[in-house]
């Protein structure tokens, strides 16, 4: 007989065995919606009938989104660049990761998601190929592409498909973290504008969270990577993403390693790597400190550890993780057939993940369908009040 | 009470608001092969579960096609520019039809196939994004590209893609036309060496189906378009892709317009507009002529006249349609797993249709789902047979 620990670790700790039988022959299946009974049938879904739905669309574009799939459909795509803690594995290695992502909207917010593997590492033809693609699509969720040309590629798709674009490993991040920071300013009667904080990982999510906290109103980020604090005048292992941020970012211009850093600050997020937080520099913040550390599966130090160091709140990536917002922020944007996802429509996601997080939780529960909902709700109101909405 | 030719009319001619109905909000939609019931099969569907399926196709690829949707995909791909009749209406009014064909992929052959629109006119933008996205399939079927554009690009993308490539528009008419060809030599007693053959239009179907039948050893074939015969010497209304057509055809380089080409050919092909062959054309053919008018809605001329002005055989484009041909060989390419779809697999589908076709008819129904999978049947033997199989 197994014992209740090992059991309690099975359910944890996923098998091999039982994850691979789980992921045969993909997760994802492209479906008709009609079956072809009869040739009188597929004279009115193909040639010659569907001529007239092709006609309809031709002479008005927006029946496209009454009369095809593109309106409920969200491109899920990647160069695979940056795969999960996997770094570099390719485009076909990716496929996995892009279908899970898809399952996720697919299952909670009933967005037909279509994986596209992309194979190039070149910023040009990665937004060419996207640019040419997104007719196809109600919008694309950009998924995986290494930071710094996650944020090139990003930024000129923006402007030429007139659809949204979301790297989600920047914005979804962002926003689950000010979701689980609006609870934690509840709970500490902190405020935002006095907040000074560090992020630890200069990659994607923490150029992205960094950038929306202050958009946000927080007092100050500094943000650190492997090499300290990322300040003006830094030579060592920079690159221009980096010297951008430098001129955004720590307004004291402080340098040196991450645990100089922390001393004195309100909140650490950590989106790096295992480890790198002791008791003593939590017990070096200012007083009742945030502790977000997020890096997966093992995070930058343990929330309990946190805690009994003194944090006032604190969690990992188990929870503060992204599938709590792309779901619903795509849904809002679908509903609302907005043009793109602003930073009033970011920051209402987060408030709504905030308003729906348990007593006592920093986030609410992310298997509770109605989640997504109201962060869907929240999403489409703020493309419609900022003028976006086409819907 | 409706009278019953009314009710026959209604049921052959669909309306309007029938066909709308069926296509409201898409015929197609990607779906999730697996549930999400709670956050401990999320973390084997995604993450960190997920980590060692991309981690296995990392170490060896060709498990992509166990544990991914790839091998069982198809993208049906289109830049909008040749579609059905009505000609270059921009890439989303060719979604209905890039739908249409995918049903009947998912519908006839189990395959999931995914319709992308790819918003481009030039030849370098269309291959480099399709090849870029390529890697996300197991095959890519390329339709209603505008002639001569759709040449350069199949056979460009053909060189890039590791997977096979197949221009519906060029090769799965010239399969179909080749079946019903087959049937209509055994019903007629000609022999394909001595075949004399006109083809009227010169886009991606003439072009290709006049390739395929001198591959197959037909004696003889005349291209004509609306400048007449198309041969050596002519300037009128030419391009590289006809010079080089008329170089490979036109054996006697004839030169006129259709009507004197007709005199004394065995067989007329036909895939351009409505009406433009008489009686008196058919009956100055050589004896038992065959006519295979398949412009759409209405043909050259309707296989009634044909047989009335002493036709052997004659139909039009509702039997011989390609519909009939390109289910069963992309079904047969990626259950053999082939890397490129050749000539003798092309020519495998052709005699399968012919061997399955009914007593007195040309070509089989293509209701019957037993006709596509042998057709699938003999193009993976045909592919096994000539090396280019990987299963």
């Amino acid at each position: 007989m197994d014992n209740p620990a090992a059991v309690r670790a099975r359910e944890t700790e996923p098998e091999l065995d039982d994850i691979l039988r789980l992921h045969v022959g993909g997760k994802t299946r492209m479906t008709s919606r009609l079956s072809i009974d009869s040739v009188e049938r597929l004279r009115r879904i193909y040639t010659p009938g569907v001529a007239e739905v092709s006609r309809l669309i031709e002479a008005d574009p927006e029946k496209a989104y009454e009369y095809t799939s593109i309106g409920e459909t969200v491109a899920v795509l990647t160069n695979g660049t940056a795969v999960l803690g996997l770094g570099d594995v390719g485009v076909r290695a990716a496929m996995p990761v892009m279908e899970g992502k898809a399952v996720i909207l697919m299952e909670m917010v009933d967005i037909a998601a279509v994986p596209l593997l992309v194979d190039t590492r070149e910023a040009d033809r990665l937004v060419e190929t996207a640019a040419a693609v997104a007719p196809t699509f109600g919008a694309i969720l950009l998924e995986d592409i290494a930071a710094p040309l996650c944020f090139e590629v990003e930024d000129r798709l923006k402007e030429r498909a007139d659809i949204p674009v979301f790297h989600d490993d920047q914005h979804g991040t962002a926003v689950v973290v000010l979701g689980a920071l609006i609870s934690a300013l509840k709970l500490t009667g902190k405020r935002a504008r006095d907040l000074r904080v560090v992020i630890n990982g200069a990659g994607a999510a923490g150029t992205a969270i960094a950038r929306f906290l202050l958009n946000y109103g927080v007092a100050d980020v500094v943000l650190c990577d492997s090499a300290g604090a990322i300040c003006r005048g830094r030579t060592e292992n920079m690159n221009p993403a980096k010297e951008r941020i430098a001129r955004e970012t720590n307004r004291e211009n402080q340098a040196g390693p991450l645990a100089d850093v922390m001393a004195g600050k309100d909140l650490f997020i950590g989106v790096s790597v295992a480890g790198l937080v002791s008791k003593e520099m939590v017990r070096s913040m200012a007083p009742d400190p945030i502790v977000f550390a997020m890096a997966n599966p093992v995070p930058e130090i343990w929330p309990h550890e946190a805690l009994e160091a003194g944090a006032a709140a604190a969690e990992d990536g188990r929870h503060i993780n992204n599938a709590l917002g792309f779901p619903g922020i795509f849904r809002g944007a679908l509903d609302a057939r907005a043009r793109i996802i602003n930073e009033e429509m970011k920051i209402a996601a987060a408030s709504a993940l905030a308003e729906l997080a348990p007593e006592g939780e920093l986030v609410p529960d992310f298997m509770d369908r109605a989640v997504h909902r109201a962060v869907a709700d929240a999403v489409a109101r703020g493309a419609r009040q900022t003028g976006v909405a086409r819907a």
